[in-house]
């Protein structure tokens, strides 16, 4: 599980490297698919595995704040800083014992649903994974090279 | 991990009917990003899943065909199904003392390489995630609604 995870967080840091490459203006632009910008993917990437984490951790300190007030690449780049630390607590403390752990929780029409820990962990690992490859297509849209997705000789199996 | 590979092959079958809907010259079109086009990414998916778990099996029946004799949706999902049942079997047998087995391979360019059996199953897993996000986007060009990516709501964990 934590290897997918660590993936994850060297990517998202390939794709903030990235985006110093490229003007500030095409990481704001309104752009077709997924949440609609370059920059908002990477705030809600950082939003919803924190607040996943935080909630299979049991904790109520969740990330309400709007996209709004984060719209540089340095707020998003902080902000994906400052929520890691509680998030790789998490990861590095999982162990298999948790995966059949229920999490009751609600919708986003207030009805009771319940998700296995591991199935949460999984959702979480795809969220990131998914989103990312919309930044590759909006990447060479900007004739720009995009991160190698490649999980492969990243070195995370040294 | 049995799990991933289970949203993916559900995801991707998703896809495939999600294509029923869509003009098959939509499906062929060139495209930005990824490998260029939606049938010809379902096609690389499928191709990549199943000649690394091929080498990781220790059997050497790879498929080699290119795309230009799959070019129709219905050849890419028979050649998704008739590879799918070496895929599962091998799937299916996945135990974690495989973890840590050595894959000894060789690059593109014949230099020999060495991969842990864990991480290239890990590789297969993303890649396909990955190469589905970007069928999210040039399903939104089309002004169609994508599959979902959600991992969780999918009955996988029941």
């Amino acid at each position: 599980m934590q290897k997918l995870f660590q993936y994850n967080w060297q990517v998202r840091q390939d794709w903030f490297d990235w985006c110093r490459s490229v003007p500030e203006e095409e990481l704001l632009k309104k752009r077709t698919g997924g949440v609609g910008a370059i920059l908002p993917t990477l705030f809600h990437i950082v939003d919803v595995e924190y607040n996943w984490l935080c909630e299979l951790d049991g904790r109520t300190d969740f990330f309400n704040d709007s996209y709004e007030g984060y719209a540089t690449l340095q707020k998003v780049e902080a902000l994906s800083e400052r929520l890691h630390e509680s998030v790789q607590a998490f990861v590095s403390s999982w162990s298999d014992e948790l995966e059949s752990k229920i999490l009751q929780t609600t919708d986003s029409n207030g009805e009771a649903e319940t998700f296995l820990y591991g199935e949460v962990m999984r959702h979480v690992i795809a969220h990131e994974i998914h989103h990312i490859g919309q930044l590759s297509v909006w990447s060479r849209e900007l004739d720009q090279k995009p991160v190698t997705a490649n999980l492969i000789r990243r070195g995370l199996f040294k």
